[in-house]
């Protein structure tokens, strides 16, 4: 496990209490320079950040200006995760977010470092796993990977100049996430018990039942509209920041049509 | 001038007016790779800010990897004013913040970025000037740099593994800066009028004088002694936050007693 135990003290019992609280993962999508991932690693540590995930980073990035760049956060980068992609990196996750400058014309939530940083505190809390994705030096997340995510969280900056470096973005949420950590008790009231999100493999799993089965209706038939429907309709549900039970629920609710129609038909 | 003008809706009369905000100098002392000069002119324009100040960079800075960096921030770095030395670079200044994670054992006030931020924007609406030292890459602030600071800056950070890259701080500060930037109206309520504080050439002309008037009467006479001597003197003053008024009272108490010393001699 990559968390970091913080110990505390116990306030009125005077006595030190182990917590774990385990910060966002930090999600690197096909990152180009060795460089921006050690800076990147370097930053996450500054912060208490140690969960580092890369997806397809480009061949040979872990080279000596990557080590360098790194200066002591060489542990963050040698225990960093590789994946194929994005749904893979991100299927234990209850959270996800996109870091993005770009305004893009889909209906998402817009956040604030500042404010992502409390709402994952407050998930982290009850146990919950949060992740934020940052796309490549150049172009910047897709809109696929966008639509992976339940909100966006974009860095307020000079409007003619508001590119930020890689692993300058990725010191910025560490750095919000980091700095009111402290306050994380007071956070205990806001969650609410018996229930958690679901994660991003359930939502995923939904997803393939909920998507096969329009497939199956001819719902989904013509295949140049088939992507932009899909990610509409992914997106709604994203939007909706699902429990587990109520993923449970809706995958019961398609099986109960399916079943109905195939009886009807 | 470098300071950014922002043109904001005039409130209730519902015209633009043109306002100039001069953000925070950025001081970088001995900087040893262009490459972090070019990031840190970047981050700097991230966040509108620009007036950038290199004393005794390594030579040969302004290269090819310095440029790459700074990534379309050239402007900053070709308007990077140069300085022999610190005094000389935050003579017009009016609050000198260093910064640094290192506690030394001087009796400075310490301020959070986010706190630092507060005060320079207070400052800034009464048209002072503020600026950050940041020390060599390796080494950080020297303790004479940190004498000619009225406050040090130091960002919260994982106990363990608490130094910054350069620009990372750089964008720190910057961040703070700006990210409430727009709520900068509301702070000229806590401006006091008919006041202003003391430049720093204003305040190294009153250490001139008194300490050219210790050295006169042999107060500092011990050799090995007067640095340290004369850095806890200049601390005390620092500290006090001097107006520019204030100033020329204590320069005139010191000529009173020089002129009085030697009328009775």
């Amino acid at each position: 496990m990559t968390g970091i135990v913080r110990i505390k003290d116990g306030g009125t019992h005077g006595c030190k209490v182990a917590e774990s609280v385990r910060g966002p993962a930090i999600v690197l999508i096909e990152p180009q320079l060795g460089e921006n991932i050690g800076t990147a690693a370097r930053a996450m540590l500054n912060f208490e950040l140690s969960d580092l995930r890369l997806v397809r980073p480009r061949a040979g990035w872990q080279n000596e200006k990557a080590i360098a760049a790194a200066s002591g956060a060489k542990g963050v980068l040698s225990e960093a995760r590789l994946f194929e992609c994005t749904e893979e990196a991100i299927a234990d996750l209850h959270r996800v977010y996109a870091s993005t400058g770009r305004s893009r014309d889909m209906t998402q939530q817009i956040l604030s470092p500042a404010h992502a940083a409390q709402v994952m505190r407050v998930g982290a809390v009850s146990g919950e796993l949060s992740g934020v994705l940052f796309g490549p030096e150049r172009s910047g997340l897709t809109n696929e990977d966008l639509a992976l995510s339940d909100a966006v969280i974009t860095v307020p900056a000079n409007s003619y100049f508001k590119s930020l470096n890689l692993a300058m973005a990725v010191l910025l949420i560490g750095y919000e996430w980091f700095v009111h950590l402290d306050s994380i008790h007071d956070l205990d009231n806001l969650v609410m018990v018996g229930t958690r999100s679901a994660t991003k493999s359930e939502l995923q799993g939904f997803f393939d039942h909920l998507e096969g089965a329009l497939d199956d209706c001819g719902f989904l038939r013509v295949q140049e509209k088939r992507p932009n429907m899909v990610r509409n309709i992914r997106n709604i549900f994203q939007r909706a920041q699902l429990t587990e039970q109520e993923v449970r629920t809706l995958r019961g609710v398609i099986s109960g049509l399916v079943d109905h129609t195939s009886g009807t038909r």
